[in-house]
């Protein structure tokens, strides 16, 4: 402990409010590294509850140079702007749809510039709202990288080298994750971005392959389509792996019917810039061993994440992780191996790498850290959408997790194919729109996981996952009467079990 | 029983079959008066079950000639063609919004007849669609106007004047009703259109003023008012009597803020016709009791809705019905006075005028009919959505419903302001986007009502409807997780009351 002092001492920043317990300096309460979603969810919350909080946030910038404010990824390179840009490429099959409508408006090519300064803009007054909100709530706001030093006690490090020291009775790691680059690709670190750094571009990224088979991957191909780039995605395997695989063949299969060129069982092997500043990427096709090239003008990696531990000094706190997969290792409660240490959101093990989980997660531990309540965070039946052209909304399990868990034989399935009205003006292609619910085949029949694709599937999915939530079983939707006309009523009338065999088109009103 | 026959033997047309029983020809197991939504799924849905059924519908043409194929209302001059002007009319702002987003198009104004064309040729696909689904489910379809000979006995007349008898044992009555007329105002009936005609108007109504302050009165001001036409809306009293009135203020707020010319307390005196074929309507305010005139190209009367029963002889059959409403009163089975004979949809008595209610009633029924089931139809929490500019989606009991059953101090109401994350970059006013959700107060604190004022309100609520039907309390949609970035989320965090007196204002993420 003397020694440990000493070190403090030649510490610049000296640790606010000076306040040293017997067993060090006890700075604060709480102390949150990362501000994310849920750091800053965490922080806000126990300072209301009267705890003395600080948040450590730094952002490190991306190979490509790109940086941002506070509030980690959803804010300045996810949830926020991606689904911004969504809107903008939606907006661009509005426009083919208006003169269905009665409205002549002629088609113009879509301006990048014009969007991301908008979108850029606002992105920055979020940034700019979350300092205010801290500073309202008299939590304390280091732009520092923090590190451990030890179990108690974390050292941040500014962009110009100054050092502070910082200690608290409990520490929250949301420090999250950032795009893994295939490192072992020619050329990849070199002439590839990431969505760190899509959202943040000056000029539009042109023609543009997509690497990847996650949700990221398919939402970012999804939106440059629909702002009118060419774009590729090359999957290797499976699209969207977690989820059920018959709406991911619908998502993709859509997706190719609608201008995005899926390269399927392909990956890259090298990207090289030619003297024209394009990039050649070549590929291999992996069932017949082929090779193909292609030029772009951006090379986009969406392959997945890694959780930002590495600079944490982790083993310092004696903090443990999954060496798989980098992330921390926690319990029900959010603790890690170390009892008054937390890990929360995308950089713990195990949990889902969403927005709305880090928040509630970050909340209820502040609640439990304040004794205010001893809930815990409830993962089961967790809600998302895939921003895709067509969106697909999901709660619950997905066919084949509900097979595996259940067996075929107490799984019933209903489904249906419909035709969103706002569709029929304009003739668009409806193929895709489906929905199926997963129920257990035993009354009162459960409903396990709803699937949900078609427009505006976030709003749709929403309400349903409190119905799951309630215990909502088959009956109780085949009861519940429908808002006409909307998509959502369609979940409803779902009448068709896939063991039935029946055509489950669904005709008319 | 023989002078029955007797007059039955100069009808033209023979009752199909001709299987004449002790009691009269009995030539149907039901017989469904009116092809409408109810009337049509009850009688699809008894044919499945191998009953022996017919359906009678006759469109009487409107006073300005408008006439329609096949599928009551909701099909023909509701729901559908509503919904999909009211899409076009978001196109509109969809275009504005557009540049914003780097789409540069030129708004350019709306074309009526193109639209009308779309729409109206949608809303005959789907006339034929109906038609087409009663052959497929050998229901009979038979294009007469009916009236009661007796209990078990429906005269047909065709529109050449030829009549068809037609016997059942079991009658259900789903005639549904028609715009009611101000007959007392001078020139009203004359000059004056309802939505019976509206969506076939093969030319732009232009300045259009609209009478009434019912739902379909603010959504025909709406959509007409987001196509570019000059348009006011007339309310005599309250908006949106039957909902929730904070919502109701909200709603007509957020029209009188987009274009939509709203006049309170006045009531229309007087149409005329001028030489240059304008309308100069005359009204009075009735506050001051001063008299103000304004031109119009056209005046729509929304002002509610009459039952069609008045050509029924319903007293023939001795069906009896409510003198004030005049529609026909009806029993938890949807039996009337008389046994055998049904009503559903919004001939009834004390059922919401809704497409989705009179389906689910009229297939319930022909279950019971065809002992399916015992299962009653449950008009508790229905869910509905208003389909404004902004639109209205809500499910259970309103603000003041809550108070007058439970008390003030027994009811908590969380809410919320909040912005849709898609109005931030055209920079969208949302000082309407309300939500409340109206709770008990003790533990569990159940949800008695949720209101939502936002873009795709229909979508949002239907889910929610679910968990209302599953007794969702305040504490389980709290520990809902939310789908990010969406409206519907917003729901999941109503933390808020009103009680507390905290501003419901959501800022940031």
């Amino acid at each position: 402990m003397a020694a440990l002092r000493g070190a403090a001492a030649r510490f610049r920043g000296r640790a606010p409010g000076g306040a040293r317990g017997a067993v060090g300096w006890q700075c604060y309460d709480l102390l949150v590294i990362g501000g994310g979603s849920g750091g800053l969810a965490c922080a806000k919350e126990a300072a209301q509850l009267g705890k003395k909080v600080a948040v450590l946030d730094y952002v490190e910038p991306s190979p490509r140079g790109t940086r941002w404010g506070l509030g980690g990824t959803c804010v300045n390179v996810g949830c926020i702007p991606k689904k911004l840009m969504h809107q903008a490429a939606l907006l661009g099959g509005m426009i083919r749809d208006a003169p269905h409508y009665g409205w002549a408006v002629a088609q113009a090519p879509h301006d990048w510039v014009t969007m991301a300064d908008a979108v850029q803009n606002h992105v920055r007054s979020l940034n700019w709202g979350h300092r205010v909100q801290l500073q309202d709530r008299k939590v304390k706001y280091f732009n520092i990288k923090a590190r451990f030093v030890n179990a108690h006690t974390v050292c941040g490090v500014s962009k110009g080298g100054e050092e502070t020291l910082l200690s608290a009775k409990h520490i929250v790691i949301a420090t999250g994750g950032r795009p893994r680059y295939p490192t072992h690709i020619e050329g990849a670190l070199e002439y590839g971005i990431t969505s760190d750094d899509l959202f943040w571009l000056k000029e539009s990224p042109g023609k543009t392959l997509v690497v990847g088979a996650s949700y990221v991957a398919l939402e970012c191909a999804g939106l440059l389509t629909g702002l009118g780039l060419d774009t590729t995605v090359m999957i290797r395997s499976v699209p969207l792996r977690a989820f059920d695989q018959q709406m991911a063949s619908l998502v993709t299969e859509h997706m190719a019917g609608h201008g995005t060129r899926v390269l399927r069982g392909c990956a890259p092997e090298r990207v090289e810039k030619l003297p024209d500043q394009q990039l050649r990427v070549t590929w291999v096709d992996l069932a017949s061993d082929r090779r193909d090239v292609g030029t772009f003008d951006t090379v986009l990696w969406a392959i997945g994440r890694v959780p930002e531990t590495s600079s944490l000094n982790l083993e310092k706190a004696g903090v443990r992780t999954n060496p798989v997969t980098g992330k921390i290792l926690v319990d029900a409660q959010e603790a890690t191996s170390v009892p008054h240490i937390y890990a929360i959101g995308d950089v713990a093990e195990g949990r889902p790498e969403l927005t709305p989980t880090a928040i509630m997660a970050g909340r209820l531990l502040a609640q439990r850290l304040s004794g205010r309540t001893s809930d815990l965070m409830d993962y089961d039946n967790v809600p998302t959408t895939v921003f895709t052209p067509l969106e697909y909304g999901c709660v619950g399990l997905s066919e084949e997790a509900a097979v595996a868990r259940h067996g075929e034989e107490h799984v019933e399935v209903y489904h249906a194919f419909y035709k969103p009205l706002e569709f029929t003006v304009p003739q668009r292609d409806a193929s895709q729109c489906y929905i199926k619910m997963v129920c257990l085949r035993e009354p009162p029949q459960l409903v396990l996981g709803l699937h949900f694709l078609g427009p505006n599937a976030g709003e749709v999915t929403q309400g349903f996952a409190l119905g799951i939530k309630c215990g909502a079983s088959y009956p109780q939707v085949m009861r519940t009467v429908g808002i006409h006309p909307t998509c959502a009523e369609e979940v409803a009338k779902l009448r068709i079990s896939k063991r039935s065999g029946l055509d489950p088109t669904v005709t008319g009103c």
